[in-house]
Formats: structure tokens, C-alpha cells, sequence
């Protein structure tokens, strides 16, 4: 489907966009199903959290109905969002009033082996670690060289993903994934506060458990914690679940939980 | 001056371009002066270690050929350099092999008041820290939002620069320049194998003060060698050198290394 900018069908950008300069702004990929943007308020708390932490001064409801026209008219498929600073004047600096450029880019269902979602999906163990900014974590901003970097680090389709730690060795999320760890019946997901995007279904599998009496916990997994787990499973708002079978030397199960948590996913996707 | 794109005249870039959406690129800013890009050398040498390291198979050749050609149909201003992995297939995956885009930019000679290289400028004591990523440090890639987020901490005319610390509260570079101080007669500026970027006009103040036989040191710079520094200045390949009189409660006179190695950059970009 064609693209929109600015409200407007288009295929080109101006040269002296801040996203194309600088990354200078955010996006969203969500997937869109019978016409309807899924867990589209999930979607836009994180851009609003994001352009208050940017200073991107949006119109979060132009945004909204353009998502919602735009995925009217997509039908099936996934959205992507892309919200940039606006055109550069000089250097660094920006106009704390400019309104962000608005992107809008509609693209045919994913389609990945069922393989991966029926029996898990082997991690590749990135080299590439994720820096600690505290200004930047949790966000799905445009800076995003160290996951082309990651996700470089291998070819072919052996791994279908690839988990990335951060440079103290703690295990924060796969390359297009958030991580989820079952351990002793707790559902365990990594802090972001230091890095890593705030996945917008990793938000919804933490409020679906929390729905079903499930104990939840964000914090620091260490790499013996991941040993320990007793199911591993990655999620994005795209594909939903993966079990996660094998990491280097270590292999998991496919467990109930994760099989529970990826059914209530699928539901959100297939609807 | 028109841009151009893949050597042509262009206004616009395709909005798949990888630059576009995960900053998957590299640029250089690059002083023009009679039709000839300066430092054009290291420019290349810059960009080459960057190509290499973020696996970009860029012409260098022709990349140079059209530095060259731009230049001499600006003139005399500033010429910006980006280099994209191009258009975006599917995710971060890349195909090795593809052609990097080349987009020109074209900019009249930067204006900055007199009173910067003369008296000095004051630094603005930045909140925001640089992280710390050695796969990317040195390298001036398109991930930018720490400096757009720095740049963004004052407004008005008082700073003319900001000062940037890592995580570790190590000195490092403005947001727009290196640093450099003089403890001794020793010509120090801070080891960038964590973050920062490596400015052409920084290697070359390093090479020309080996030259003229001042001692230099590249490592690490805690605020209190900052503090008992007898000059500081930055630098960077339009502007030259500005010596820095003010940092937060701190201050230093314009100093004679300053004033020497101020007269070798002026006559690089006025020559």
C-alpha cells in the first residue's frame, strides 16, 4: 500500500529530515487485522512517552486517526509509524514547537515458519551488547545501529532471532523481540531502565498475566538466571509468541505458561 | 546548492532508505574553501574505518570523485556527506553486498560570531552522558539523539557549546567538537574507544602538534584534570578552534598552545 507523509499519499522524503540526519525520532510497527490496528493504545502510550521524552511536540490525536484510517485501508498487514523531527534548520539544535513529520508505511502480513511459533526457535548469542542510556531505554526510537549490527552477526535460517545482553552480561531482549523467562512459576521479564525497547506486547503479556492471578516480576536476569528458567519465550506485537528451545549450550522446553500466554497472543493477532 | 543523490540532482529520498529508519549510516561534514574540500583526506579515512566497521561496501573511488566534484561546484561553504545502506528489505537484516547511497548536501560557509575564536566560549555542563558502545565509538554514524537530546539542554547565546561526560563521568567532547587540554605543555585530549566521535580536525591538531614537537596524550579525563588544566579549547573541522575561558564554576585564560594550534586550523579553512 502506498505511503503516507504528513496525512498525504507519497513515496519520498525531504533530504533534510532529522530522522534521516540524526535518527531524531521514533516509530511503531504494528500489526493490523480486518482494518483495526492491534493494541493500538498500547502503540500510542509508548510514542507519547516517547515524544515527552524527545520533546517531539505531536498532535496525539491527528496521529491516532491517521493510524486508524491508514489501517482501514490496509486491511491486513503491518503499520509502520515513523515520526521524525521535521525537516533540520542547523545543526543539533530544533525549534522546541516544529511539529514531527508524520510517516506512515503499510506493508503485507509477516509471514514466518510455523515451525517457530510450534516448536520454539533457537536464540543466536549476539557478540553486540546493548549500552546502557538511561535517556533512551524503553524507547523504539530511530538509533537503532546496534541492532543492524546484531542481527548481522549471523546468516541463514538456523536462528530465527538473537538474544542480546547488555555490557554487564545481564540479558535484556532479542534483536525485533522482548524476552519473557518462567521461573518457579513467576513471569520474568528484563528492567529496560538502562536499555532496551519497551515492547508493546511484552506491556500486554505483563497486564494478561497479572489479569490471571499469574506472579509477575521486571528485573535484572543474569545469565545464570536464564540457566535456571524453566520456559524461555520471546514476543513482539507482530508475531506474537516464540518458545525459545536453545541458546548456545542451553535448551529449554516448551512450557504451559508460555503455551497459555502465546494462545491469549495469537487471539490479539488472528482476530 | 542542489543535493544530489547517487551522484544526480535530488530533493528527496526514497522512504525506505535504511538511514531513515534505524540511522544505518555514517556522514561527514566537510569545510569547503575555493572548490576544495578540506581535510578531505582524513574525511575518507573516517569514513572508510566507519564503512568498515558497520560492513557498508561503499565505493570509495567514486565517493571520492564525487566529494570532489561537489566541492568544486559549491565553492565555498560546507558540504555534508551521508552515506545510507540504502533502501530497507525486511527488518535489520542487510544484504552484505549492497550498494551504499551517497547523498550530498551543499550549505554557505558557517557564521559564527568573531567573538568564539577571539575571547573563547563557555561550555555549557550537559546532563545528558554519552554511553559508553566500543562497536560504535570514533565512528560519526547517524545515531545522533544523544547530541540532539545535549543540544537541547540550553537555549540563547550565552553557551556556545555544551560539554559532554560518559556515564563514568569522564570528560569527553562537546556536541559538536572535541576537546582538547594543555597540562604542562602537554596537548591531551580524551580516549574515544568507548563513545565519541573522532574529529577529522581533532587528528589533524594531533598530527600537526607531533609535528611542531609538543608532547600529546590520548586517554582518559576526569573532571579534576579538567580543572587543572592551564588551556582548554575545542575543536572541529568547520569552525577550527574556539578556546574555551568557562566551564560551570571553572575558568582559563586563552592560552599560547591555543593561540598556535588556532593559527594552523585557520589557515586549513581560510586558506
Amino acid at each position: 500500500m502506498e505511503s503516507w507523509v504528513d496525512g498525504q499519499p507519497a513515496d519520498a522524503l525531504s533530504l533534510k529530515d532529522r530522522g534521516l540526519a540524526y535518527g531524531d525520532g521514533l516509530f511503531e510497527t504494528i500489526a493490523v487485522r480486518g482494518g483495526q490496528p492491534v493494541l493500538l493504545e498500547r502503540h500510542l502510550q509508548r510514542l507519547a512517552e516517547g515524544c515527552s521524552r524527545l520533546a517531539l511536540a505531536a498532535d496525539h490525536g491527528l496521529i491516532r486517526a491517521e493510524l486508524v484510517a491508514y489501517a482501514a485501508a490496509l486491511g491486513d498487514g503491518v503499520l509502520k509509524l515513523i515520526l521524525t523531527r521535521g525537516d533540520s534548520q542547523r545543526g543539533y539544535a530544533f525549534d522546541p514547537a516544529a511539529a514531527p513529520r508524520r510517516i506512515l508505511q503499510g506493508n503485507p502480513p509477516a509471514r514466518y515458519p510455523d515451525v517457530h511459533a510450534e516448536h520454539g526457535v533457537r536464540l543466536f548469542p549476539c557478540a553486540t551488547r546493548l549500552s546502557s542510556q538511561p535517556l533512551l531505554a524503553g524507547l523504539k526510537h530511530l538509533n537503532r545501529l546496534e541492532q543492524v549490527l546484531a542481527r548481522a552477526e549471523w546468516q541463514g535460517p538456523e536462528y530465527a532471532e538473537g538474544l542480546m545482553l547488555d555490557l554487564d552480561a545481564r540479558v535484556i531482549e532479542g534483536v525485533f523481540s522482548n524476552l519473557f523467562i518462567v521461573h518457579e512459576g513467576v513471569l520474568v521479564t528484563a528492567d529496560l531502565r538502562r536499555c532496551g525497547v519497551a515492547g508493546v506486547m511484552r506491556g500486554e503479556l505483563l497486564f494478561q498475566a497479572k489479569s490471571l492471578g499469574i506472579p509477575t516480576e521486571i528485573t535484572d536476569i543474569s545469565l545464570e538466571q536464564l540457566q535456571q528458567a524453566d520456559e524461555v519465550f520471546v514476543c513482539n506485537s507482530v508475531y506474537g509468541i516464540w518458545p525459545v528451545n536453545a541458546y548456545a549450550a542451553l535448551s529449554w522446553p516448551v512450557g504451559p505458561l508460555t503455551r497459555k500466554l502465546q494462545g491469549i497472543a495469537r487471539a490479539l493477532l488472528d482476530a
